[in-house]
């Protein structure tokens, strides 16, 4: 392909896919529009948890077994903050923080999180262009069983426990696409726009709530791809799955298809749920990325796609 | 001694004497009366660097060999920022983060200094009772050779090379002496009020010019001591020699009971600086604090001096 890629996604699964692009395009070819539904406040500090996932993996500093946070880092600061009697939910790693604290002190003085964001990729040479949804702020609200949470409370806290009743993007009515979003969406020279397998409810969704996204997204002329986060009718990761049972829905690339109807043109569905109509037009192949070559695989497949597809 | 002591600190070596008191007294006697002029913003935390000085020493958590921060300190968080090309002047460990983070957090949430110190030395069982000077900012500047200072840029980044041709303690006209100070000063169980050896213009005089301190130190009834910073005519660690001489002053416990006239009624110095008339009542002493025993015995001649003179 010698177009140019953008990516929707969120945090960990997107990243894959977003490494994957990276394998088999020049890396300034491939712009990420990153959820920042995500972000919250804690200890007055700044948290892009997607942004940071997507900077650590692009960079090499993930920890991958993990699947969060940097790879051979330390926990100083936790331990201190415990014997401080302070709240200790979040796990913020030593090497975590200088992210958290450089970003909270750029945005206290007025810069905006889309030129941090650029401040951090250029400081580790990363020429993937990674731009937040939005500079404003947007916060996901789960309305759930047990009243309503914040993503981290939900997400990390009560380890995603609580039965979701529905889900609200806070700020995204007034809020921007970032400087570059709309541009890269709409670029003629963008040949194929994916969709990552982050989760659709929680971390795709949000960047769809952001006014102008969506219809840039209709009016773009690359096809839109989604990659399905099913696989073997579970998600890898993540409550992606228990939110389409809570929903009502069945967990297939059928009903993955449907929830993002009238934005995308295509479906890569793992061949573990297949046969299978997404009633749109779909390609097959193995998704579960595992190594590097599985990710450079499902990046290629969803790029095959559209490619098959064409500018619409 | 079975009276309360009261002690102006600022960071290091004032902290060891506070650590040789609560040696031969039970710490809930002892009141620190803390330096804050040094405090800065870096990178939006605020940073007490004397007030930590002393949590870590009373806790253990000192390291006493580097002299400054925690034992056992990581430093992931500083290496992530060079990685990021920020600023690396200033030494920010790991785990002494949780304190700046905290501390910054309760500020910005409208918790006074004096409240937030209270409840780390709380969390740390402190029993001594550790005040700020003020909970109002004030701060150290420095007119010198190579412009205005913050007290951390002449300090720490420049290594107290610049000369220094005046010092003034912005913020302190209006400042107020942080609650339980005054009452610490003027209480009638109060015995002993230590100056301690410090860094006489940059760590006591901070404290001195907030007002109603000076005026209450006169109002006691206890004696007011100051342990010299000079020992054999040179000053154990940081800039007070330097700064005497560029004050013209001879480095000589006279000069610092000069310095401190009017303030205090008695002067312990030490034995390598004897004989010498400081014109103020004094004791003598070996003073330089190595082992906990040292600092203990400093302590102890100290009250010594305070129980021979008496209350005014």
């Amino acid at each position: 392909m010698t177009g140019r890629v953008v990516v929707l996604t969120g945090g960990v699964g997107g990243a894959k896919l977003v490494l994957g692009l990276a394998q088999i395009l020049s890396a300034e070819k491939i712009t990420a529009i990153v959820n920042t539904g995500d972000d919250f406040q804690h200890f007055g500090l700044h948290i892009s948890p997607d942004i940071d996932t997507l900077l650590y993996t692009l960079s090499g500093r993930a920890n991958i077994a993990q699947g969060w946070g940097r790879e051979g880092e330390s926990w100083s600061f936790m331990s201190a903050l415990r014997s401080l009697a302070a709240e200790d939910w979040f796990q913020l790693g030593d090497g975590d923080l200088a992210l958290h604290v450089l970003r909270s002190h750029a945005l206290a003085q007025g810069h905006a999180l889309s030129n941090v964001t650029a401040g951090f990729a250029a400081a580790w040479n990363l020429q993937t262009h990674i731009l937040p949804m939005s500079d404003q702020p947007v916060s996901t609200i789960l309305t759930t069983n047990e009243g309503e949470l914040g993503f981290q409370d939900y997400f990390v806290r009560l380890r995603c426990a609580p039965k979701v009743n529905a889900i609200r993007f806070q700020g995204a009515g007034t809020a921007k696409p970032a400087p570059g979003v709309l541009d890269a969406i709409l670029d003629a020279r963008t040949a194929a726009i994916l969709i990552a397998p982050s989760n659709p409810f929680l971390s795709i969704d949000p960047i769809l709530a952001v006014p102008g996204i969506a219809a840039a997204l209709s009016a773009a002329s690359a096809p839109v791809i989604a990659v399905s986060p099913i696989i073997g009718g579970q998600a890898v990761k993540g409550p992606t799955a228990k939110l389409m049972r809570e929903r009502g829905l069945a967990v297939t690339p059928a009903a993955i298809a449907a929830h993002y109807a009238g934005v995308i043109n295509g479906l890569l569905i793992d061949w573990r749920d297949a046969p299978c109509d997404p009633q749109c037009p779909f390609a097959t192949a193995d998704t579960l990325m595992v190594s590097l070559a599985d990710r450079a695989r499902v990046a290629k497949a969803a790029l095959d796609l559209a490619a098959r597809l064409g500018a619409k």
